[in-house]
């Protein structure tokens, strides 16, 4: 709150709770050298994250200038009033809900602790949970929500910005309420409507699913993620879960009376807000999307071929935004395709060609 | 419905509807030198498509051997009466409804023309649309609905899936109700889902969009479709949409009295169903999906690093599955993000680091 440089990370950093997200935290910052110890109530967390070079089993000796606890939701508030008794670090959290666990420490802790108290949600995951699914790389890029209560010390609010920045990520200060109304709808409703959806599929006929494309594959893929975690996730922020899913309700009762009563221009503004919601959401490093294009290209199957592609693509010149393999082991070539600036594709498309690859628009 | 050899594709195709899909179509037969001739009411259409190389405009000459009705939904029945009654081609259309337009065909066209006329429907699109965003390998791999009537005649079904192979995908034979049937719960229920969620986005506070991550993306990217085209869509095929989509609101009660009641087994339930549906979906090429992993290596962002990443891939011998760049241009380096088999990561990451790359798990 202040235009002071931040405080340094210069550790130890006690991570409690060593799944995905602690892990990976972990990682970050022993590549970067700085001191981290481990607590977990599993032997074999501790053990795995040892073993990947994430740091070692804490002792009562350590004296943490930082605490991260990365325990479940159900478990956050207890994990955050111990570390809070028994040291005298900065502390905070990185569970997905931030106003209840604030509520519950508060009654518990004196004024000076809840002080050295700054809960932060880092916007990155994966469906797959626990240590070996850890990456120093998730956070590169995401946004990262740090939400300091009204009494929070500025010192220990620039403490885990600092561990924000170190990950890679953005941080994003907001209010801890604010941040429970931005994840509902960013975060908590896009997840019910893909477990909704993916429900339906569970007993579909085997044909019916046969037909499935990339879209129901890309809106139901969050639906994955572990029922046991989500379920605390949505429990602490039932409040403002519910008023979205009855705005939701509401639209939905709309579009099926849209739907029923043929009534296409009722049914065209229902679909120009989805159009209009797209569009409203940052790019992917927080500017304008910008407009792209892909190029295919056939790649035989065997090792080097795609070296030659990216060596050929480089030679030309072009910035290759994103790649996608189109693998099947059934075949003897692949597809690739090289998503570039819509501008050059052309261009692309052309050289690769006078080189001799197989391209299609 | 036999088992002779299906018929050969020789042309000419006429394609109705030079289009995103139409054109697709028209590259494929072009390129595999099969005449192609083309109809569309804007002139503009067929000069692009034919710029593309996607085959010439269509005269009264013309003797096709299939046409492809690839004209919007709405237009669809008329476009299949005219080119029954213009032709003694076998007719096609690729719309994404079946049961509506043969509805609306067969009482007016003779039983002999309509034994010519076979529906069907490929599983491939784009948030794009337009002859300038075909691709002849949009169709590369994927599922292609063949929906013959009752009194379909077995040599234009066989020619219909001889086009389908032609273009790469994978024929998947069912009855037209049965189609609207599955396409509603695999392609109709999701987008409206997609369009449900983005549309609570649209109004939403900047700074509540700030902690976008790529959950909602990936949820709410198809409802940055045409409006126009997928009202006509859904009021093709309302009947089994109204019946899904009041499931999903009977899900969506259920869901809201668990979370208002703090019931967390009904919960976990309604969570581990859509855990279960997503498990139901085959693989991206019909088997089931394989474990893979993801190994991050960070690549400078200058020409012939990428080439040199993927030599020593190449020459490591691990199979890559799919990649992802994370390209931020305020970067010097970006994160490449290599999909592999789960076994075979390690071995991997530890090869690539011996070469001097920097990874992350």
């Amino acid at each position: 709150m202040t235009d002071d440089p931040l405080p340094a990370l210069t550790g130890p950093v006690e991570v409690v709770g060593a799944g995905l997200i602690g892990t990976s935290i972990a990682l970050v910052c022993s590549r970067l050298g700085i001191e981290v110890v481990l607590r977990d109530a599993s032997e074999e967390n501790i053990r795995t994250a040892h073993g990947l070079g994430a740091g070692r089993a804490a002792t009562d000796a350590d004296r943490p200038q930082l605490v991260v606890v990365a325990v479940p939701p159900a478990r956050i508030a207890d994990a955050i009033v111990e570390a809070l008794g028994r040291t005298d670090a900065v502390v905070t959290d990185v569970g997905s809900v931030k106003a209840a666990p604030l509520a519950a420490v508060t009654p518990r802790v004196g004024a000076a602790d809840l002080a050295r108290y700054v809960g932060s949600h880092p916007m990155a995951g994966s469906e797959r949970s626990g240590p070996l699914a850890a990456s120093a790389a998730l956070f590169d890029g995401r946004p990262w929500a740090v939400t300091p209560h009204g009494s929070a010390d500025s010192h220990a609010v620039g403490l885990v910005e600092s561990l924000v920045l170190e990950c890679g990520a953005a941080p994003v200060r907001m209010g801890p309420t604010e941040h429970d109304r931005a994840v509902a709808r960013i975060s908590h409703l896009p997840h019910l409507a893909a477990v909704l959806v993916a429900g339906r599929l569970a007993t579909a006929p085997v044909e019916h699913l046969a037909l499935s494309g990339q879209g129901v594959r890309d809106v139901t893929r969050v639906a994955a993620s572990d029922p046991a975690l989500w379920q605390q996730i949505l429990e602490a922020n039932s409040e403002a879960v519910l008023d979205l899913l009855a705005e939701v309700r509401a639209d939905l009762d709309a579009l099926m009376t849209a739907v029923a009563a043929d009534s296409g221009p009722d049914l065209v503004e229902i679909l120009a807000r989805g159009n209009a919601g797209t569009a409203a959401i940052p790019g992917k490093h927080g500017g304008p999307a910008r407009p792209t294009r892909s190029v295919f290209v056939a790649v035989p199957d065997h090792p080097g071929e795609l070296a030659r592609l990216f060596g050929d693509a480089g030679e030309i010149g072009v910035n290759i935004e994103d790649v996608h393999i189109d693998h099947d082991p059934g075949r003897p070539v692949g597809l690739t395709e090289l998503v570039v600036e819509r501008g050059s594709a052309e261009r692309l498309l052309a050289a690769l060609e006078s080189r001799g690859w197989t391209t299609h628009r």
